[in-house]
């Protein structure tokens, strides 16, 4: 899902950046003889990463901030001259964010609210008509103005900064999505069909992770505490 | 502005695959171990190979057809294993053209209507929720299904098939569309502003294929056929 | 040697599609303006990697089957747009399958017998002169029609399809071959000229692992289980 | 025509550095850790660049020597650090030459014998294994030890060296040849269908120098001098 | 000569962004995590594309700026994500110049003295210990502060950024540029053995052209004009 | 650092190659008709992948010697046919080292003297003005005849070849190298502040291994030993 996140996070942008959808008129590829769009990426995952492929294939200027040497390194190995990496913090991202035309939030830290990396006062120096983007609204994002959104009215402005933030970005795209989904999943309907469910989950532990509940019990810890039953291992 | 077009036309293709939209809900390139999208470009000039490099960069698979043998041979030099040219005939159209998910029309034949090449009998062959989009639907197009809409209503369905057949592409990203513009115009207006008009059309014929009415009279041999009045020289 | 192997196997491949040797007569790659030859190869391994590294130099369009999301990410990192990654599943393998020129066979299973993916239902589906090269045809294969054979008599045709199976690929380039082949042993070799057979085996357990008898014993458990004689660990 | 024979001399090189077909037994594009094939080809046109894409697709290698510059310096442009140009003359083929493990003749002059670049003294040289494939052999060819063969009987060998000298290379591949051939006569065809013989050849200038014979007579200069007829113009 | 200038362009500009040769002590394409230097290139004609293509692979951001619109579109063909190309204006000059650490002047214009795109205003908002090498120097260069210096003394300052001014770079690389000049004029040594010097200048003009003095007349008109002789044709 | 290093040693390499700085007066890339220089770098590492990345991009014949399969691998993945990997033995050092124009020495073992792979016998085949950069000069270098010199005095010659040989390359750029230091060494600061310096050790024992003193004991095992002074444990 991850990969189609940050590759549908670069064409939501290129689209919102056209006129009519409020954005600065800019097509983010640019053609010869005019200048392009700069596309900054926060995170250099496997979102960022999916994310500056679409862009640099669009044509874009492309800078990923992340803190991990090894990955920018093996970003700089797979795309050559046609990226930057900065390293994250909160110096580079003011500078690159000043002068992007579309912000694309891909930081992702799993159980964890991701950190504020743009606040309103950053916010505040985004030309008008840029877009951001924010993969993991749903995490609560790193961009302190994002909130969720729907694919039915999907945008909204903040300081004359188009806010693209639906959570389910996916969703739009379920054919290619659901076999993406289904690609990571059909071994362990499988081993379901293969070994009925007790046997599955002590021969996947990663299958039991995802049981809530079981024989009466709830058997996840976190959704035990978020609605007040006691938790019971499986 | 046929590198805008060219460009703008994988880009609203790609957004028209979405499913709220109408499309198969598709992600053009796909992602790693699920199909990508398949574009089929009519034609190879500027228009074609615009569409062509954005959509190799969102990592479609690109067909690109035309009859001129050194352009296709340039395109395969540029664009490498990524392209495949095919000769443009009914044969090969229609076999591209059943296959494809997003079809571009990059047909253009200056001051004549471009040819069709896509007709209602082929078009049922093509799978529902795949897109269209005929650049030069506003020279007659070479789709026989396709009529101009515009920016408020852009797309109509026929046979299931998505058709986006906006003339003026361009108009949605006026910052690049203008400064591109400009940019191949800018020096007929300098001359003007240094020369005055006289010379400045003495001295640029291509200014001088420009102007309509001179002195009173009509100068542009179309508009005076058009519009009932006697043509004069310049 | 697997990226001998892989290499050989679309160079093989390419030679076989030629009319004379009993081919479709298409050159793989094609030329502007011709349709380009589709490879289709199971496996994205270190064997399937070479063999897709070699069919996008020629020009071919380029499918590779895994299950592995992460090569496949990582396959599509390394070629870009000019590979399409699927995952392997008998609908996917169908549908690719029915559409190649060649096919490229890449599961290895160490120590085990590679699953059969093209069965002879399969088979009948796959156009007349067309390729099929089992890499790992010495270990059972991955193709069910797939049999041994030699570099004397290399290949055979079942339903029309060319079979390409010899087990020794590498055979056929032994400069190349001979080299690689050592520098991956050299490192022991000098071991034992510096250290003696028994402290070099002692030192390497890689290497005591290929030692079959030893003071009279057998030390390798298939080789004992096969000639049926006690089995003793060195 | 051109470029499938320029990407079968490669496709041929490789499988004749085979071993058991006479070659020295190397992979041409080497694996990581070995040494890779060295390509030389004489000559930078479209036979010459189509020989320099597969060989530098399959991994080798690659020194393409012509006199006009502006062509190399095109070449240096689209295969970029992949390719080395050199000047064509006795000092660099020689020195490109003796380090070759692949050598294609890819020299043509329109209607002219092609000039001798290697001769036997130059070839002696060469290391024994080594491939030499002369794409002009019925022309003439540039190799002067170059005589024409057959696709059943291919190869012979002189001074060590792999002589491969088929006239029709293309003739392997007729799937493609076909229609690549089509591709360009297609349009001559569809113009004698319409407007009929004569009109056809008044408009089609190219055409009309294809005509050998008309009315009885022969309008050929070149056949009517070499089978001793009177010439007259079309 | 252009083309070895224009990368020596950039080798010797990297070399003087090192700190202690009075640069800001950048590395040009940076490493991952950092920051990388932006190269502007005033002209992307021979000199300028060269340049162009050694900044990339040093890992730069590239901005080309050129008025020939299909001159950029032909870099962006070859070049890809990896290159800017701006219309040369002065309001596009201005702004990337004042981002710049290393300003190439690359504008040639065959006989007449380059326009100034940079002059002392400019000049004052570039960064200190930036770095400008002006390649036309010695036919007046486009930029204002530029003058001609030696090989010996290559550099001065002016308002803190880096002069590199010397008018022949190729002589740093006499092994290459000799060759370079050889393999454009060997053809004419060549012909003036073959035919003696009248008949060579008969049957090349471009060579006829090169001629100063003739028979004891000055049969150029340019140094006619220079020193004051009358001028006589050849 | 390693990643400067390796980008400095190409860039130092070419500017060395110039005539005036005792070179052989070769461009490093060449130009298109000239033959490219020919760099070899012993070991591909960091420091040796970073610089083949710039020998490439400057347009170089690149070939990297390791024993390192897998990254040898890699090399190739993502260099493409653009790089040439050799397996490190006295055979392929002796033939790679004879025809270079440049050889950087990229062999750092941590904790321990490189391993001398080039020795003045080897070194007497080396072409007169060739260069030679041992990055690793200042643990022991793997070039028998470098000895650490200064950015003052960088190179000396030995035998006719060029020996640069700053053991603190990264010195020259110190805007990248600080950057590039402080990326890495960011978080160890930040924590100190956070927690004070005891929790900060406890906390990362990478931070604790670079205490040399503590508390008035010497705590590092190698200064104690050189210094003469008692070792005692953090």
């Amino acid at each position: 899902m991850s990969e189609v996140a940050g590759r549908m996070a670069i064409q939501v942008g290129a689209t919102y950046l056209e006129k009519e959808r409020g954005g600065k008129g800019l097509l983010l590829g640019g053609v010869p003889g005019t200048r392009r769009g700069h596309v900054v990426i926060l995170g250099g995952g496997v979102v960022g990463a999916s994310a500056a492929r679409i862009a640099i294939g669009m044509g874009a200027q492309v800078t990923v901030l992340d803190v991990n040497q090894e990955r920018m390194a093996y970003l700089e190995d797979v795309f050559g001259a046609a990226i930057e990496t900065l390293y994250s913090n909160p110096s580079n991202i003011g500078a690159a964010v000043r002068q992007a035309d579309l912000i694309v939030g891909a930081v992702l830290v799993p159980g964890a609210k991701a950190p504020t990396l743009i606040d309103e006062r950053l916010l505040s120096h985004i030309e008008d008509g840029s877009v951001m983007v924010d993969v993991a609204v749903d995490q609560g994002g790193c961009i302190s103005t994002c909130k969720p959104t729907t694919h039915d009215n999907p945008t909204y402005f903040v300081d004359g900064v188009v806010h693209y933030c639906v959570p389910n970005m996916p969703g739009a795209v379920p054919y290619t999505s659901t076999l993406a989904l289904t690609n990571v999943t059909a071994l362990y309907a499988e081993s379901i069909c293969e070994l009925g469910v007790e046997r599955a989950l002590q021969q996947f532990p990663a299958l039991a992770k995802g049981v809530n509940t079981w024989d009466g019990r709830c058997t996840n810890q976190g959704v035990a505490a978020a609605i007040g039953v006691p938790y019971s291992a499986v």
